[in-house]
């Protein structure tokens, strides 16, 4: 594994992934560039796909999709004004992520391999979803950093009883969501800095400890993927009467959909963590309040 | 109030509601055109319905909104390829629904009013909302007409426990659902037929007895808006073992946030079946199978 501080853009992570001199997670790589959610489908479920999309945009912002079906190096984009070229230059969706995981006949068959080349068909397409490291560098910034990046850890990702809107083959599913710690008097500048991130989740969807039992979530000390939160001191992380949990849409739910949808086949992902690392930038997505500013002023960005 | 049968378009429907000739439900009218909810808020509150818009598609498909704040006659359209003067030329919101609800400081005011000209200000924008009534003539051209238009009744409406994703002022609302009951046979078919109309609610977002209670509806029997379901026979609708509930996402969703969001001044929406109906017909926004047979073969449609 190379030294992180060499990877400043999204064609270094993707060229050490796919050297697999990267092959850990990219959480905090190439800071301001976009990462991607993997999901890699047998074409026949592709239409269905489309339309889960478009009907839960939070927890699944579809960023972009194969070219073609088959094609593993050429984008689609749904980014408003950015080609598919624009996204990712030089892709190769089979090798870029640093780890995938594969699914056959809707169960996990193979954890964190390096590739997926000898799995890939001409039949398949992949989509590439929002993902929340877009926002956290904004938090950040804003003197507001994920506890988990500051204790150097993986966020904790729960199931809920929220459903899914269905569409097709994909029935019977519930949001993921991501997990936050947050004082509850940052809340509303938490939600305010996180609204304009609308293709990589937005605004928390729920916060407060009433919101943990409301959706279901049976631990909060427990969650189902990542790695239990803890308190500043590194103890549980409980009611203190200061912080409490906020809750983001999660990119993990179309991987948890497509299990739940009994697809026949093979099925493809990145290994939760270990995103494909975008050429688009968070400013060209999104725009900043600067950029706003100086257009406003009819000044070159 | 006229006979319904000489209103064919969307704007002799208008016309008619304009100078109170129509002043009752729209269901039935016009068929083919889209009919659409309205809401009107102070402009401070339109950013944020619209991201409520984007982040709920289903519950919340946005049509079109006013062209400019203030504007009651031009519209802008968020339908991809059709122009806001297609959307509805000539339109008039103060009064082109059949009756209007007022709602001040979150409160309902007025009830089926006629128009809204008196509350309109040059601060109010117009927000125009997909409409179920658009899927149900494909439902009944599929020999599966709903069956509260068979029995000359409203559809019902409920309250449910789902969360809708909040955004800004827009928080803890739930999604507002439409009932029909169809064959539990028969449900794969529904979700066939309406997953085309994407931007009038779609597929069904749940079905089955089961769901009831999933989706925290205290009784089938007693709906929030709209008229009480029956039975074939008009008895109770009861488990039979073979029909069951089929719930969409309703256009009193977005109504029900804007209750729910403690809004000050004056808040305008049509009353609940007194839709504002659109120039845009059905096959122009979602296709038809024949239309896109004819586009295979290159014939004019």
């Amino acid at each position: 594994m190379v030294i992180s501080a060499t990877l400043n853009t999204g064609a270094d992570v993707r060229l050490a992934a796919r050297n697999n001199k990267h092959t850990s997670s990219t959480s905090g790589l190439a800071p301001s560039y976009l990462q991607a959610n993997l999901i890699v489908l047998p074409s026949r479920y592709a239409a269905d796909f489309r339309t889960l999309c478009t009907r839960n945009p939070v927890p699944c912002p579809l960023l972009a999709e194969s070219a073609t079906v088959g094609s593993f190096n050429a984008l689609k984009s749904y980014i408003p004004s950015i080609s598919g070229e624009k996204v990712a230059a030089d892709i190769d969706i089979r090798h870029d992520a640093p780890r995938y995981n594969i699914y056959q006949e809707s169960k996990l068959a193979a954890f964190e391999v390096p590739d997926i080349a000898a799995q890939w068909t001409d039949d398949h397409v992949a989509f590439l979803i929002g993902c929340s490291y877009s926002f956290e560098t904004a938090l950040t910034e804003a003197g507001l950093p994920p506890r988990h990046t500051v204790m150097g850890r993986n966020v904790p990702m729960y199931r809920t009883s929220v459903p899914l809107c269905p569409a097709g083959v994909f029935t019977g599913s519930t949001y993921v969501v991501s997990m936050r710690p947050y004082r509850r008097s940052d809340v509303e500048t938490v939600r305010e800095i996180t609204r304009r991130f609308v293709t990589t989740h937005g605004e928390p969807i729920a916060w407060g400890w009433e919101a943990v039992r409301r959706f279901g979530i049976e631990d909060v000390a427990s969650p189902e993927w990542g790695e239990k939160p803890l308190a500043l001191d590194g103890g549980d992380f409980v009611d203190d009467g200061d912080y409490v949990p906020v809750f983001w849409g999660c990119g993990v739910t179309p991987q948890e959909a497509v299990m739940r949808a009994g697809l026949e086949g093979t099925v493809m992902g990145h290994a939760p963590g270990h995103m494909i690392v975008l050429d688009v930038t968070e400013d060209e997505v999104f725009g900043t309040a600067k950029a706003k500013i100086n257009r406003k002023l009819g000044l070159t960005v």
